[in-house]
């Protein structure tokens, strides 16, 4: 599975004529800085854009300055990119013009497509088709542009420019919504951290976020990308892109709304696309190595700590306070986020003993106590010390107030930042301005309070593995979604046959009996299950339709009788009895291989029995699956000591039963025709997977 | 157990003398406004404190242009406060001098006592002594002191008074950590929320946190109180503090540190205390009704939404948002935290219809869209018809940057807020900070992002059941906790015939066959089991040391045989082997009772089975508890589908199961003597309960 990335994988840059533009027009070009389509012209021109720009408007002669040229046609020379805020009727004849007129890339603000109905949609997909006809490449419709703040491009009319200063930074943010773009934006100018390029999709007509995170990625001014998504609409080439900026080692932290059946509604109606289940986004993040969260704050939090790279290599943390309470607090949190508090070391005890008071302890967390007013160069002294100790990933300073030493501890710090072989992350409860931007110009991260920073810390240092398993995952060549949507379910008995098509799991012998047929001279051993087959009935148990532990004739013959009976009651067709061997087992899990219309061919393991209905211990992942990764994935369970031969249970060969189920996977993923295979339960006795029961649903 | 809560059971006051003292003297006054004994003094002459101040200075004439007493005696007229920060070893003395001469209170700053080891633990001792023989009130040692922002009254030297101006406000605050208490009296002094009263209790040698929210609870100008807590040492004070506040209608807002068992260790080398288990922390918060956070953030986030009086009176929002993707984050969080978006009724959609673009829907959330800075009055009109909803307890309205018209939005939000029906909380991104002003002027909470204002509602909404389950809770008279803490293991035979001396629990039918007895002629029913019986073989499965369904005389002998030579294998003392009768069940729950040296007598109630140690459900709360209190644990458990009948399992009798083990628990807390009991399993079927092992502990 695991594939090396070539660098032929690449592609193409269409973005670059957007975002490295040399010239640009803006059509309808408005004399009103405050105007949709004065505002871009305003921004550029204030903050000193260095292409050339061109203003249309054939109604002056002169817009902001600039000469008003009466088309794109009549600039006379080729223009890369073209900014189109008009009404959405006339975008169509406007982005024509623009082709015809060379000009390479549009930027298209107007709403009116597929947000708001039928004729919008239509209008939307002859966008689309000059796109793909010409190959030109449009950002839009209904999106709030995109910047560059090295170039100082900015071919969007968002409010979040009209005070701050373009700040150049490390930091790439691609938004499926122009709204919280902008919040964004706002918030890394204000906050001092920066950006790179701001991209937002909106309606994708043609760039997608994949391609615009595709961008960054190769973007050697990016280090960190951020992703706002309400939806994927072609999930291959996500997938593609996280993996790529998994193997360039950058991270992708992203938000995707529509966690809760709510939200997912809410978000189809507002987007005019159709949010899908949130596991199988959930899947498609975590296995193509994004960080997930849950807002912009923790999204911002989380970019803070890679941007002044200060990702700790391990959870071990070493944690400094000038007030003994918020250490303990710091140490509950890392708890709770899986990071550790080792003891230190004896040198670095030692270390520290002269720099605390008398009965003080050189524990982890220290209490440095209130004494550091007194002595400010303390804080640094045991900083040092504890930085060098063996078992120590990062350090965590926690200070509070202490505003009439605040310059020297900031500076301080600032000063040592460089010496630490050790990241080092500052919370500083009620802190003046001026120290915080002291520490992050030293690129030490900066945080008000103590969850965010631990939560931030920790997501941070997962992603090296994170991108290990993403750069090893595998993309499916193609979906083989069922546009048509119709479906046929299949009796146990044909879910079984089309079963003995493969090899990796068992299928018990057994016989069926038809509905008009005698009961058979078995060649099977007792015990036996019978079980009712109809296709109007798929949860037979529920029914009573599954007899287990047949062990005599006598008892065959009225089983099959009495399950005749419930099909004739309930008056639904009876495709037969299916007689069918007992298998013992140790071990039952349940098993949901499915095809997603956008996701494609999916595997959904955990534990079965009671449990499953229960208090579900499930994990759901995105075909292809690797032996490996299935393991992983059993390994993850809640229930995975049970498979450890917990408390006198035997145990699971666990390793051969994740190649088993990859393996089914893998048949499933080919079967373009089957919509669903669910095994229920899926028995393992050592290493030998049993499918005892099977409901299979087919395209028709 | 619901008892009402008489007025006679208010406690008297103590802490008045101090945040009521009409008279404040400060020893060792210093000239210096930046020293520890200068601040209390410059902050009361800067603030205007309304009572009398003195100076005690041996070595001076004047401090701070006050005349200096050479002593507390030489005032010559009765002070009621007197506050002391000299070294340790001065206190006593001075102290005892101030009660001499009349002084009721003292608010002791000075470190050196408990927290510093056995000398500085004798010193504290003594000053306990002196409080308990005179009458006096102690506030300290070691602690920040305390403030009244009505009358302007300072025993502090906390650098958090030191810029900012003393803001009256409902919020008052407990902290037993100086730190903490100063970070939180500068947040919502800087935040413009304001306090009634700050009480730090530091090492709490008379005066405790428990007394201190029982001030607060009777103090007519506190609402809400904070508590920031890291040991509890008098829990049944506590605990009725706590049911007080509830009674009273006064959100308790806590945060307990030490959550982890790091923290729990750092927290108890810091403090001096010991910190106790957190479950117990947990269960004493829950069951008293009081609110847990684990952040000042959160804390003031939550205390926030009361102090606005904006508690919702249920758990259904209407969200309105400017930008469509945050009102899908606000479903979402609201999801995650309980809370529901409940479909707008016909009339509401119908007042929407005009508000809204053509093409967008009057669905919950509400997309505004960017209409909004044309149109700012349509906000306003939309909020209305929103509120009117009948399905509606609170609405959310979303709001990003919008800076040109933040001044006309705000406005007009603040005059609606007093026609509407319903809490409004507004969450406003990138906001000015006028606007958050104006806003929180009008009692509209504003928050810069969705998690914590989502998280902050909810918690508030859950008020007022968590009150009244509180003021039905019940106190025990005393803890009867076993000081000596040596304890003894019975056998399991021994435990089951104290377990004889109950009827709430069944214990099977045995007998105990003795070291060197002979298989008795049974009387028993079979199938039985036997189980070895020693002191020193306490989990007696996992050795082998219990068989299980023997049905005959034959096989019986032969386990009685087994069961010795595992004991002399082992070279363990003998009991005995225990044959008993097997009982037949359908449920298996394990029950711990335990006699904590902090907390009394408490109750942990689970599903049995392999699922305790694989991925434990259970739950643990301090007794008395009633039968509804033990029914609701049950119901709460993750496993409660099981006891209702599910998938054709038999059901239980919930409400008779649950007063036999609160009979049991009620049996359990009068047993003084007995550490703990452990009972695993707790067999059930119907509304039976059997006791199929038990492991009793003795104090000896």
């Amino acid at each position: 599975m695991t594939e090396h990335i070539p660098q032929a994988e690449s592609p193409a840059n269409r973005l670059a004529s957007i975002l490295e533009a040399s010239s640009v027009a803006i059509v309808g070009a408005s004399a009103d800085p405050a105007k949709i389509t004065g505002r871009p012209l305003a921004y550029m021109l204030a903050r000193g854009y260095q292409g050339k720009l061109f203003a249309v408007n054939p109604g002056r002669e002169e817009v902001q300055g600039l000469r008003a040229y009466p088309s794109l046609r009549a600039i006379g020379e080729p223009v890369d990119l073209a900014i189109v805020g008009t009404e959405a009727a006339k975008v169509e004849g406007i982005v024509a013009e623009g082709i015809a007129a060379g000009v390479k890339a549009f930027v298209v603000f107007s709403s009116g497509f597929s947000e708001t109905g039928e004729e919008g949609r239509a209008l939307q997909a002859r966008l689309r088709q000059l796109a793909r006809e010409s190959g030109v490449t449009i950002l839009g419709p209904n999106c709030l542009g995109a910047a560059n703040s090295a170039s100082g491009l900015i071919a969007s009319f968002t409010t979040a420019l009209e005070e701050t200063p373009l700040r150049r930074g490390a930091f790439g943010f691609v938004s499926q919504s122009g709204a919280l773009g902008a919040y964004w934006l706002d918030i890394v100018l204000r906050s001092g951290l920066g950006f790179s390029h701001w991209i937002t999709t909106g309606n994708e007509c043609d760039v997608d976020a994949a391609e615009a995170i595709d961008y960054l990625v190769d973007n050697p001014d990016t280090e960190v990308i951020g992703v706002y998504l309400e939806d994927i609409r072609d999930t291959l080439r996500f997938r593609h892109a996280l993996r790529r900026a998994a193997a360039a080692g950058k991270p992708v932290i992203a938000m995707k709304s529509g966690r809760s059946s709510a939200g997912a509604e809410a978000a189809a109606s507002h987007t005019g696309a159709l949010a899908g289940d949130d596991s199988l986004y959930d899947a498609c993040l975590k296995q193509f190595g994004a960080l997930r969260v849950n807002s912009l704050t923790e999204l911002i939090d989380t970019a803070r700590i890679f941007l002044h790279r200060s990702v700790p290599g391990g959870n071990r943390l070493a944690v400094m306070s000038v007030s003994g309470g918020a250490g303990v607090l710091i140490a509950d949190e890392a708890d709770a986020h899986g990071m550790t508090l080792p003891a230190f070391a004896p040198p670095t005890a030692d270390a520290l003993a002269p720099i605390l008071p008398s009965f003080a302890k050189a524990s982890n967390p220290l209490d440095l106590t209130g004494n550091v007013v007194q002595d400010a160069g303390s804080l640094a002294r045991a900083l040092s010390a504890v930085d060098a100790d063996p078992d120590v990933d990062a350090t965590i300073v926690f200070i509070g107030m202490m505003h009439s030493i605040a310059p020297t501890l900031a500076e301080s710090l600032a000063a040592l930042r460089r010496t630490l072989k050790h990241p080092l992350i500052v919370v500083w409860m009620s802190a003046r301005a001026d120290s915080v931007a002291a520490l992050e110009a030293a690129h030490i991260p900066v945080f008000a309070d103590i969850p965010q920073a631990v939560r931030a810390l920790a997501l941070s240092a997962s992603v090296s593995g994170l991108h290990r398993s993403a750069v090893a995952a595998g993309v499916p060549g193609a979906l083989h979604a069922n546009q048509a949507g119709k479906t046929h379910a299949m009796t146990e008995w044909d879910g079984k046959a089309l079963l003995r098509g493969q090899d990796a799991v068992c299928v018990p012998a057994g016989v069926l009996v038809e509905p008009d047929g005698q009961t058979p001279e078995l060649t099977l051993s007792m015990p036996v299950a019978a079980k009712l087959q109809s296709t109007r009935l798929l949860h037979k148990s529920d029914a009573g339709g599954v007899i287990l532990g047949i062990r005599d004739a006598g008892r065959l013959a009225e089983s099959i009788r009495l399950l005749k009976d419930i099909a004739a009651k309930q008056d639904i067709p009876l495709q037969g009895v299916l007689i069918e061997q007992m298998v013992p087992f140790d071990h039952e899990l349940i098993l949901g291989l499915r095809r997603d219309a956008r996701f494609g061919a999916t595997l959904t393991l955990g534990r079965g029995g009671v449990e499953v209905e229960l208090d579900a211990d499930v994990v759901t992942r995105l075909l292809p699956l690797s032996a490996g990764q299935v393991e992983a994935m059993l390994r993850g369970l809640r229930a995975s000591r049970l498979f450890e031969g917990f408390r006198g249970h035997p145990s699971m060969a666990v390793k051969e039963v994740a190649a088993r189920i990859a393996a089914l996977g893998e048949w499933f993923a080919s079967l373009t025709d089957v919509e669903e295979l669910e095994i229920n339960p899926l028995a393992v006795r050592g290493d030998e997977v049993w499918c005892l029961d099977a409901l299979v649903t087919r395209a028709v």
